[in-house]
């Protein structure tokens, strides 16, 4: 995205732009991890929990509050005893994950050659 | 990536994976932008800072210099008066700035779709 070029109607450049926030949604620790275990169908909270290693149910429901209002995950909540509520990606939600994992997958794919030029910069692995 | 599979050599899902941290750069507010905004070619500091909206001077040394270990981005000092110092993407940083352009570019493009989820959860714009 060339600096230059004037801002379109929705710019993550602009700091007062709401596709900024939805950025920071997605990309937040918790919010791209969710998203990215929400790919492969629907989940129960605490197995949400044990896919997203290291979050805490606090945070975890912090994470689906926002990922629900931005309309990329859809809540099911069923009238059972002890009760049931279910998560999974609506078609928005799919959308924005598939984006997201090719970043994951490349990144995980990709991390021998982070380490050697961390590495090289006297980084501690 | 289902969250019953194994965890790879490499694993986000991991909370003490490298790989996550390596996710927290380039997701970080400005690491992502400022991969975004190199995309384009070789830029200034200050120039950089302009394409960045909101980014002061500190935070974008100190995510320039996150980057650079990572080994993402490339700095060249030249010997001038006034001393010259630019930043541009090395051949891993357009690898991952590509992913990244593409999960903002679906954004940008899709921010109607998710204000109007944002209005029907009551979310004010």
């Amino acid at each position: 995205m060339n600096p230059t070029l004037p801002l379109q109607a929705y710019d993550v450049r602009a700091a007062a732009c709401p596709a900024r926030e939805v950025l920071d949604h997605v990309t937040s620790r918790w919010g791209g991890l969710v998203l990215i275990v929400l790919q492969d169908g629907t989940l129960r909270f605490g197995e949400l929990r044990d896919g997203v290693g290291g979050v805490s149910d606090k945070m975890l429901s912090q994470t689906l509050r926002v990922l629900e209002h931005d309309g990329f995950v859809a809540r099911h909540a069923y009238a059972e005893v002890p009760p049931r509520v279910e998560y999974s990606l609506t078609p928005l939600g799919r959308e924005v994950a598939s984006r997201l994992d090719a970043l994951t997958e490349w990144i995980m794919a990709n991390m021998d050659r982070v380490q050697a030029a961390r590495a090289e910069h006297g980084v501690k692995r």
